[in-house]
This record gives C-alpha cells, sequence and structure tokens, in this order.
C-alpha cells in the first residue's frame, strides 16, 4: 500500500498523535503542514476535504479522507495491541480516548492555545480561568487512575495513552503546574520510555 | 451472558444512546436510574464506580465498568455493521462520534441543559448565546454532508447516527430552530424508521 497522507500542525498536540502512533506501529506517511493560525484549515481547499475546517486529517492513498485525531489513531492501530486486544479491551481504550476530547483537551490544549499561541492576552484572562479549573479536574481524574494502574486503558500502553500525552506533557505552556502530580508525572516518563517513542518537534 | 447494566439519567441524549442502540442490537440490559439534577453522579458510591462522574456508565456481569456513551455505543456494536463493516467504515463512524462530542454535544446538549432544565436563566444568556453559534456551526456541517448522504458514515446507518441524533432530535428543546435544516430533518425521520427505533421516553 502506498503512503496515508497527514494534514497537520505541528503545534497542535492533536497531530502529533498521529506522529508518534505511527512512529511506534511502523507506518509510513507525508506530512503536509497547514498553518492554524494562518488560516490555513479554513481554505475552500481545505474545507473540500475536512468540512469542519480541523486538523489533523489523514488522507488514504486511494483518495478517501478521514478526520479527528482519535478516530486516525484507531485506523493506524486497528488490529494491533495498541487499540486493545479484545472487546472489553478496545472499548476501554475509546473511552479514555474520548475522555481525552470531552473533559482534558478543550481545557488543556485551549489553555495552551491562548497563553502560547494567543498571547496570554487581557480579554482571555476569565476564560483562561475557567478552562484551567477544569483542566485540573481532569488532571485529577488522571492522578487518581493512575494511582493504581501503570497506563490508562488495561493496564497496558495503548493509543489511549498517546492521545492523553499529547497535551499532558505540554500543560506548563497552559500554565498548568504539575509539580504535585506525581503520578501524571511518573507515567509522562514511562510513555517516554516506550519503543519508537518521538518527541514532539515542537517542544523545545 | 447475563445481563449489562447501564446507569443513566432518562433526560439525558447520552444515555438514550445505549437504550436505542440495545433496542436495535438486540442486547438486553438492566436500568438503574441516576438523578443528576440531584447530584447522584457525584456521590461517593457514584465516583467509585467512575471517577469522571458522568453518566452514563455500563457495568458488565463481571463487574468491569466502561464509561463515556460514545465507548459504550462501540462495546455495544462491536462486530455489528452498525459499527462499520471493515478498517476505514470502523474508523469513519468513529470519527462521526468524535465530531459529535467535541463540535456538536458541548452546544446543543448543553443549550438544552440550560433552557430546559436550569430554566433559562438570566445570568446564562451569554453562555447560551455563544453555545447556539457553535451548535449552529455543527448543524451546518451535518446539513451539508447530509446533502450528499443518506447517513453519516459510509452511507449505512450506525452508532455514528445514532450519537447524532440523541441531541439533535430534541435540540428544539435547547432553543435551536431546525426549520431550514432540510437534510437533517429528513435524516431524522430516516432514523425513525430504522428497524427496531425506540423513542427517547423524556420526549414528550
Amino acid at each position: 500500500m502506498s503512503k496515508v497522507t497527514f494534514y497537520g500542525d505541528s503545534i497542535s498536540g492533536n497531530c502529533y498523535k498521529l506522529k508518534l502512533a505511527a512512529a511506534q506501529l511502523g507506518i509510513d506517511y507525508d506530512w503536509h503542514e497547514i498553518d492554524i493560525l494562518a488560516g490555513e484549515s479554513r481554505t475552500p481547499e481545505f474545507l473540500a476535504m475536512n468540512p469542519n475546517g480541523r486538523v489533523p486529517l489523514m488522507a488514504l492513498p486511494d483518495g478517501r479522507y478521514l478526520a479527528e485525531s482519535n478516530a486516525i489513531l484507531s485506523w493506524l492501530a486497528d488490529g494491533s495491541p495498541l487499540a486493545g486486544r479484545d472487546r472489553y479491551g478496545r472499548a476501554n481504550v475509546l473511552s479514555w480516548m474520548c475522555f481525552e476530547q470531552y473533559s482534558h483537551e478543550p481545557y488543556i490544549a485551549t489553555a495552551r492555545f491562548i497563553v502560547r499561541y494567543l498571547g496570554n492576552p487581557e480579554d482571555r484572562q476569565r476564560s483562561l480561568e475557567s478552562k484551567q479549573k477544569a483542566g485540573y479536574k481532569a488532571l485529577d481524574v488522571m492522578e487518581r487512575h493512575l494511582s493504581e494502574h501503570g497506563f490508562f486503558a488495561n493496564d497496558a500502553y495503548s493509543i489511549a495513552d498517546i492521545a492523553l500525552f499529547a497535551y499532558t506533557h505540554v500543560a506548563d505552556e497552559g500554565g498548568y503546574d504539575l509539580a504535585g502530580y506525581e503520578e501524571v508525572n511518573a507515567w509522562l516518563e514511562r510513555v517516554r520510555r516506550t519503543e519508537g517513542f518521538v518527541p514532539m518537534s515542537d517542544r523545545h
């Protein structure tokens, strides 16, 4: 099979998920950089590929598209242990990816966007505070879970860890202080030591 | 296998998803009502089952739990055509379920909660307006997709349609006017005509 193409912005944790999973699954890809801040995910050309105007987006060699980072992760890992080993295992991996997209990313990723990419403007302070409050709640759920488990789903490294690692490891860029989160920090290190790990190119 | 148990609140579209999917897949279940407005999803007993404090939650006969409506949908439909028929099909179903949880539910469901269940209080008007703006964007994406497709993923009825039906069909309760959304309305009717369809018990 020829290569898939990822359309993504290197500053985005959602896009980094695909790079990390592809590296660990041995999947070759072409990377097409889409500059979100320059509006490149809202051009007519991009909207024709993904009407929701978001990155990442994957193109299959046959021209079909797939949107949503966690759906692309599932496609990449389909049939591998990283997607879970049985019916409950697969659903459990998905459960933590749903947690990431609903209870984590909208607060942890968005705070980082406000602070690092919008320059932390005065008129976003109230929004930032409310996001951080919800973000710490998500971190609390993670800390509690990790006090009893080495990884998120089924006690095994999976695409759920990849999904949650993407923005947790750069949470400080959104003003989060992870100093008190011992279990989360230990898990971040465990993820960094998994075979074939690649860092986020944007993380300096 | 003995029955699974759903913990859910009958006013919640996320919980209704499970009733609809179970009915269409012929899966028997026990229902355990959790009154969100009375704080029953935040009790120590409930948090011990789901530390994220959200419904729905499913308990397997062996005592394992599964959180997140769309992950439970995937468990229920695992191996059936409702989950997609091949690698791309499954990921495409998941993609639309991710769209639902990230770009649709936080606006369509939350507006309904503010209007119908919180009594549309004055101090939530700004929040409601901003949610409705984003909710109409999601409806626009749906309208555009449905102008070319009968259902959301792979041109076939799937758990992606169940996920999106749950709050779209009660969007009016959040102040949305669906009069201009011809394709969405036609799709709502198509879903209502699928075999084994059951209505949301809460919808009067």
